[in-house]
């Protein structure tokens, strides 16, 4: 069996995520229906991480094994023709038959965009949170330090998960923000259920003055509880999976 | 009267551009009806110059006169209330009679961007130029720079145009490439029909190799024809008016 790596990027808005539903095609049902069309084979694709409905990703990674001899040069373009406009493959190499797109994983890159402002922005709202309220950047970014590390980060962790190993380690993280729009970027050895979107959320909360307890404390809480809301996937991108 | 200047942001793709066409409002007479749905007053909004179908804008302004005593601080979120969701007013002032965003405006900053790959980009392809071959980024940011100065920029100039005068002067340009994004940005005291769709068009096939002539004989020819293809609007964005 081949075993072929691919790059996709995708617009969330309309799927109900990474995985498939009982109903409904998720982005990996997808591709499996498109590599179908061109190979006339049933695949199981293997993505690094399941998203949730509505995030987005320009750097999601993903593998299958196959019988089929299509050349993989031609694989993107054969299956991009297939493919929902929202969804776009944008590399496919042949890779060692032990690569897994998800046990595999080193490293996750994540961007979460805010466009802090009163008013709506037309080019970038399927694409970002809009927070109404004044936000203190400053003590954001000061906050968003002491994620750096391992931890556990089981406050950062929506209920309904069955993962028992809550520590991660985070390698970087970056909060920028250029007229309205804030930008933050975070990278680790991998992240919770909601992880992403829960710190987003609180540290939303905690630049607006709305939970006043630091980061630290609300890690070292280990409670759910504690943190802030969940932000809304719209924001959120999947920007790199990084392998060894 | 009142002189009321707003700033406008919209998302041009259904639009066939700034000004209304017989069967169609464009921006400015969503705005116009909006107005009226608010304060029941007729206006004729003047905006800084006309965004062509499909263009989008992150600081378009514009101006109208109105007898309504509506508060200005709340003519946004009013405006905004009876307009479609790709439509946004960001900001309201009232400035004094002699003002004309048209007449008053001194310079105007443009961004356009252009996706370099193969591949479709599911995120941006609504706000960006895609161009599958291989571009001399480097030589594009030569070129560009011999943009700069005062020039007779008739050769940028799509025809059906009634201007005279077609000496402009550019004050800044800026090429960027960060993975396959490349970011052109340009500011000038004013622009003729098409002219950044023109230079930027121009700008990819200097790239590709297509056009071997450099920006300066273009300029020097004076001659439409001697110039590149004219970029998609999708890609344009108006991003800033300057005024004294």
């Amino acid at each position: 069996m081949r075993n072929i790596k691919i790059l996709v990027q995708y617009n969330g808005k309309n799927y109900c995520g990474w995985q498939s539903q009982p109903e409904k095609l998720g982005i990996s049902g997808e591709i499996e229906r498109a590599f179908f069309v061109i190979a006339n084979e049933k695949i199981k694709l293997i993505g690094s991480g399941r998203t949730d409905a509505g995030v987005h990703a320009t750097g999601q990674v993903a593998n299958f094994k196959c019988e089929s001899n299509i050349e993989v040069r031609k694989i993107p373009d054969a299956l991009n023709a297939m493919l929902p406009k929202d969804i776009s493959i944008i590399k496919a190499e042949e890779v060692n038959e032990n690569f897994h797109s998800r046990y595999s994983a080193k490293k996750k890159k994540y961007k979460y965009i805010i466009n802090n402002s009163r008013y709506r922005n037309p080019i970038i709202s399927d694409y970002s949170y809009q927070v109404k309220y004044d936000l203190d950047v400053e003590k954001m970014k000061e906050e968003a330090k002491n994620l750096l590390g391992s931890h556990d980060f089981c406050s950062f962790m929506s209920s309904g998960s069955s993962v028992k190993d809550t520590v991660r380690t985070i390698e970087s993280v970056n909060l920028n923000m250029k007229e309205n729009i804030i930008e933050f970027e975070i990278v680790g050895n991998g992240f919770l259920y909601n992880m992403v979107r829960i710190i987003v959320g609180t540290l939303v909360d905690i630049g607006r003055g709305k939970i006043e307890i630091s980061m630290k404390e609300i890690i070292e809480n280990k409670s759910r509880g504690t943190a802030g809301h969940t932000a809304p996937p719209q924001g959120l991108f999947l920007e790199e999976v990084l392998y060894e």
